[in-house]
């Protein structure tokens, strides 16, 4: 099965990565950008049919490892 | 207009943070996951309505500076 992982930082959590990254396209002309954040994206494989089983193991991978849920959003997906 | 923003490795790039939480993962005893890839996920807005025009700066940004185009694919999306 495989699982696509979002990693967000939180609405209200300064972001230093994005504004770094906003401030090089300001640089390179690209003027109309703002607002940039910046997240992680995983793709994983989980070796189950049991989709329900899948999500409650892929929930707790989030909050032990991916995601520091203290300043951090996830949220997955599940396919096949 | 808000765009979003995935860069991912190339397939046949080896993906060493991939591995690395593969293996916290399983040393976590999360023994069914496999193949962990891990990517970049942006949220950006752009101040314009001309679809056409946002996606063509996008393509710019990301080949310019939001991707490695030699090790990395990119896609986006735009909403609104």
């Amino acid at each position: 099965m495989k699982a696509t992982v979002y990693v967000t930082i939180k609405e209200n959590v300064l972001d230093p990565q994005g504004s770094a990254v906003q401030g090089a396209l300001h640089s390179l002309g690209f003027a109309e950008v703002n607002n940039v954040r910046i997240g992680k994206y995983m793709e994983l494989n989980l070796d189950t049919n049991d989709r329900a089983e899948a999500e409650e193991r892929l929930k707790a991978m989030c909050e032990k490892l991916l995601a520091n849920t203290v300043v951090e959003d996830f949220r997955f997906e599940l396919e096949g």
